[in-house]
């Protein structure tokens, strides 16, 4: 089936659905502002004592380890439940796994005592959520020996979930559909929060889209042609990011179909 | 009495004021570069054994509850009666007011528990705190039935405080004299952070004139004009917020005088 | 010993050192974006079960207590010792020292029981440690009666360690070879976060250079430079931070080499 990543953000701009978010502290700004930007609202809360009402009022949860402690993962457990009750998309950025024992034991803890829906990281992130042997230099990638796609696919499998492996070519596959994502700027590693965002960017998706492998892909797609637009005579890395909201801002039909690269790879049944 | 807007904007600059604040994690950037390019001083600091100190030294006390803990509103109790003691005023922005019953409960706390000299928020939020029944949607507004010029002027009596709704247009009540400014563009709710940015303004402006609803009319009416500038030739979103701390920043009287628009509504006896 | 600043940037580039900081909330998202335009890393951690692992993998620790609180500086107890085990340098940022009590007693208790090898602040600062009695406005200088240079000399003799006062002239010593770096614009002083930002700059030089007042003045330099360049045709504030990103990204060796103001001042024996 064809994916048309512009329908998706047409549903985000008519529904405008509620992000709820507990992340980091670096990048929590932009988590926020890529959400509003794309047409959504998004709410940062992250007190035990409101997670769960206000997991419980939004139509997507977004979850990032970046600057994780016992207490703030605690809370992100509450919420989580509460989204599972509700039925809402749970997305797990799995920021620094690999980098130290605690973010891998936090990690897998999120993953094994609630239902997180989609796993996003880049490949040596999510390559140590699969159980590789790899390094993360702190929250910057590292080198991964397997093939990606392959990794992610067993993932998904195994979590029965959606999982996201950005970089150069990002992939997203649900254990049966896999696609690759093309779009996307080298800018977009020059700065502080790309990543984040985009697992904001898929929560958003998410929200309104039921097939979360297609949601995800979609978002990466116009995350992805937002930056490309965003680098076409660019100075540097400030007013690329800059400009990255004014492109997301006003993303047009025309623009995504005629910039949108998304392979369709179907994967081999196990 | 006429509102000279840039008058008091003229006596932030040359008093240059020490503004503390505590505030969300998400915006708290942009809350203190706001005050700073407006001439003032911003301070962030939220640990119980600092905040009364620093709040002791300030000349405006701005809280926040955008991202509330429970440990964080027990500093800002502690620096609420810091600023008391000092006869410093404090605003308290009912971030997200009637979209958790947490926020509710925390911001009856603090009114009841403080003096609280300005209460500000978005429609729904201040509805909330007046008794009526309302749902946020996280920060975002939501509907409300009743007049809102009603709702703020009761809020201000029966609060003895004054009363500041944003939006479209904005309501500031000290429950005698109600202004209504009408600057402002609608990009301002195409990025986060202008309502928290708001309550900083109000907070900066309150600092150095002590009639609170006109420093808060002047210091809306001033932000306000700096997003019309901003808006102006602007591409989108990202541009308008760095464009916002440039107008703000180089606001002149002759901008000022020309453009504001604060209209004095002398509110009926009860 | 002549310093070519451009060398030790080109360093930062090629090794990009991973730089672990504890920071504050208002500019951690700046301190993380000017170490990643530099080339290098960042990453940002401070739950007690990780900052020991991950100070143990970076080459550069950067400490900012900016918005401390307890547990926040018990987090940067346990990282300094992790990095003083690893044998890399450590900076700390006396944010709003002389503002607090709480500020001076933990900034002590930084200095008393871990080694820091780079006390950075503004005059007023870095005066307070110096036991000066002085008074910072919040995170804002206050006045110093002495000569800065001396108090600085003293200091760095005093904690066998390196200092740094930022200001108009940045004034760098390790308590022998001493430093004046000229470079930089009042701009700087117009917006939040450059005084975390170099701080931040200083951490990623320390991390490729063992002769820390070289390294130091080198980054400040470097950042100087950027700030000039961004200041040129800048319409204001917002415009002069995006600027300082990309300036910062973009920097090379002609333009270093033809506007570095390195000035060595070789300090007398005691």
């Amino acid at each position: 089936m064809q994916i048309n990543a512009y329908d998706i953000l047409e549903k985000v701009r008519a529904e405008k659905p509620l992000v709820h978010h507990l992340t980091n502290w670096v990048t929590i700004y932009d988590c926020a502002n890529v959400v509003k930007v794309l047409g959504a609202s998004p709410v940062m809360a992250h007190a035990p004592e409101e997670v769960a009402e206000m997991s419980g009022i939004a139509s997507a949860l977004v979850l990032n380890i970046g600057t994780l402690t016992t207490d703030l993962v605690e809370s992100m457990k509450i919420a989580a439940r509460s989204a599972k009750r509700k039925g809402i998309p749970v997305v797990l950025d799995v920021c620094g796994a690999g980098a130290t024992k605690f973010r891998d034991d936090k990690s897998f803890e999120l993953l094994n005592e609630t239902r997180i829906d989609v796993i996003k990281g880049n490949a040596s992130e999510v390559a140590r959520i699969a159980g590789e042997d790899v390094r993360t230099k702190g929250v910057d990638g590292g080198a991964v020996g397997r093939d990606l796609a392959e990794v992610a696919v067993e993932l998904a499998k195994g979590r029965v979930c959606t999982v996201v492996i950005t970089g150069k070519d990002d992939i997203v596959t649900d254990g049966g559909a896999t696609y690759i994502v093309t779009n996307g700027h080298n800018m977009m590693g020059g700065i502080v929060g790309t990543g984040c965002m985009a697992a904001s960017v898929i929560g958003t998706f998410c929200a309104v889209e039921s097939d979360l492998a297609r949601a995800a892909a979609s978002g990466l797609c116009c995350f992805g042609i937002a930056a490309e637009l965003a680098a076409e005579d660019c100075p540097g890395p400030g007013a690329f990011k800059e400009k990255l909201f004014d492109c997301a801002y006003s993303l047009n039909r025309e623009q995504i179909e005629s910039m949108q690269r998304i392979v369709s790879a179907r994967t081999e049944a196990p």
